[in-house]
């Protein structure tokens, strides 16, 4: 596997198209539109939020019908939830006005929206940002990187990946781009990501390696706690590789979820670290744990602290919180197994040994901490599984940006 | 039921007294005691947390033994968690401290800290402060006030109520007091809560009355979504008004119920309202729910999410966030059947209802969020069972407090 330049037209048979459609933000691109050449075998994850946006449950139809998807429609700006009957109707004009413009049928493409909630779209101007996308889609880089650009809220930072790897002989592309920045708490997260490659691939397989990266990759980051209406996770795969179709867990379907693996874990980490506000990466790896389910959660609940956060932007080395975070989380344990360390690019610093504060140098505790990224590391003693989970730093600009954001 | 002034002295028998015992800051009280002259029946509840306090375990082994409790030491500024044998030790130390100068058996002495975990405490400074507590005990109210400041470490405001209640044909009173104000998600509350009443009754009862009002008082407040260490509420009760003892579900319970709720309630609201930086009190209240546990659980969402407390310190009518909240709590309900509601003293504005957006003024919405103490009133039309949940706004000071606070 390699990483190569590029993002969502990386693979082949994709293009994309970005314009400015006025829908909220003013002066930027805020609709993107990626297209197929040909019907794509899809899979998705969603928001396991209870009030699903209205794209939400279109996409979901497409995803679980077993029909085919051949293009995505996003706006940033506004997020479609909360919008009743005529959120529904924003999804359906929208997928008509593709359809009517690029002849690709409405049912096969999908939607997605972020940004406010509880707002409705204005659907001639997502017609309209249709009609002038279509006559732009473009196959290059460029093209992709754009779109990644108009999909963005609070992101600071555009975010996109392309890796390729072989499979049956033939040289597969997978590619993507995804967006935060709050509300961010995937299970799954408004994280929007959008993932393409040319792999020719049995649906029901593809969407089995898709929810099972998905639960290492975007479900294990965090931002502020809150799961958002709107996370959605699209991937498309065109087939145009040429190779032979993957129906079973054969070498090539290991090599295509090792790179998928890779997109997703990239994507999901440039996510946090782009958090609103954030300063830097915060990682919790949490190793030797009784379960797979039990790292999870101890990460996750270190991460999800806003205690932790806030020790971790003020570099205070105030490990009794992320071992409070661990106490409340739900798993059981006994903190007389447990050894906390903290580690960065600055070194590695041991501060808690089997239920004892050990004295620390609170210098090089410092130093560790200044780091753009930040890893608690947690040897539990108790078994053998472990987890990773990530999240970013709570800042005075998160409160910032969220105190005032809808107007 | 009538509020009188006054807090932990209030009722007969209780003494108090506190000083300045250098644990960790300067220049302030930073130890309590309160004492009975008699042995007391006692209630109480803790954190739910894993990683428990030394403390809280030497205190449960009061409160589960069916031991009398005759006294409480308390310190702020070192929490005592996660501090192994040694932090045992220093609770044992405390405890015979107290019987060495007043001649109350150690197993019948409570200890509570609160501050930084992970630190060991100094006990020569503990002793030499029962020392000096002891010959400084104080029935009347500015004692119990002096010691409802020592036990504050982020708080703004002590925390303190007392109030009369008839049974048995005497007056009973009921008094307390508490502190916050961060790691406050109470599930048991650092909160820590310390109640005296000179009623007489039976033990069990006692502790039923209390875990059923803090379910519905204490438990329902949430700073942070930090689930303490250290949470610890004792009820003594010395039995010293003379009423007729309670052994049976009566009136007379039924009053001490209605008036341990109302101090709970009180105590509470303060610890929210005084949440770390806060500048108001949020209050969410879902009626019209399926069940009380759905209702709690909604309620409680809504208050904990930081979108949402970021939007109310902004005074942002941002009604989404909440609804997304309510959606990822683990509640399942249809958007479409709810309708939700600004409040105040300002007044009152629906802006969703029945899965729709409605227009509201915004103006006015300014106005009611801008009041001291806000409520989002959620009717979710699917029972008949309500909760209430309190919390605080998240601002820049809640970050500045905790990105600094160990050093």
């Amino acid at each position: 596997m390699k990483q190569i330049s590029g993002g969502v037209t990386a693979a082949q048979g994709f293009k994309a198209a970005c314009c400015e459609a006025n829908i909220k933000y003013q002066n930027r691109t805020d609709m993107a539109m990626v297209v197929s050449e040909v019907p794509c075998v899809c899979a998705g994850t969603f928001t396991t939020n209870v009030v699903k946006a209205a794209c939400v449950q279109w996409d979901q139809n497409i995803v679980y019908s077993g029909r085919a998807m051949q293009a995505v429609v996003v706006n940033s700006g506004i997020a479609n939830a909360c919008t009743g009957k005529e959120g529904f109707e924003a999804c359906e004009a929208t997928a008509k006005a593709v359809e009517k413009e690029l002849g690709i049928p409405a049912d096969t493409v999908a939607v997605a929206s972020t940004g406010v909630i509880g707002m409705q779209l204005p659907v001639a101007k997502l017609t309209a940002g249709v009609a002038s996308m279509s006559k732009t889609l473009d196959a290059g880089e460029e093209a992709g990187t754009a779109a990644s650009k108009a999909i963005m809220t609070t992101d600071t930072v555009n975010k996109e990946i392309a890796v390729t790897f072989e499979a049956g002989g033939k040289t597969i592309t997978l590619g993507g781009m995804s967006k935060g920045s709050g509300m961010i708490h995937p299970n799954m997260c408004t994280m929007l990501a959008f993932l393409t490659t040319d792999l020719d691939i049995d649906k029901a397989l593809m969407q089995e390696a898709l929810s099972a990266v998905v639960a290492d990759t975007f479900n294990m980051i965090t931002v502020d706690g809150d799961t958002s209406t709107n996370d959605t996770l699209l991937l498309m795969a065109s087939g145009l590789a040429g190779n032979e179709k993957i129906v079973e867990k054969n070498a090539d379907y290991d090599a295509f979820c090792e790179a998928l693996f890779f997109v997703c874990r990239y994507l999901a980490r440039k996510m946090a670290a782009d958090g609103e506000g954030a300063t830097k990466l915060f990682e919790a790896k949490v190793v030797n744990a009784k379960s797979k389910e039990d790292a999870k959660t101890l990460s996750r609940a270190i991460v999800g602290s806003n205690l932790s956060k806030a020790a971790i932007y003020g570099c205070d080395a105030n490990f009794g919180r992320f071992l409070c975070a661990m106490g409340y989380s739900g798993a059981q344990f006994d903190q007389n197994d447990v050894e906390l360390f903290f580690q960065s690019e600055a070194g590695r610093l041991q501060v808690f040994r089997f239920g004892t504060p050990l004295a620390f140098d609170e210098e090089l505790a410092v130093k560790i901490m200044q780091a753009p990224e930040v890893t608690v590391f947690v040897d539990m003693h108790e078994g053998d599984a472990q987890a990773c989970a990530w999240g970013c730093d709570l800042t005075y600009d998160y409160v910032k940006i969220n105190a005032d954001y809808r107007s």
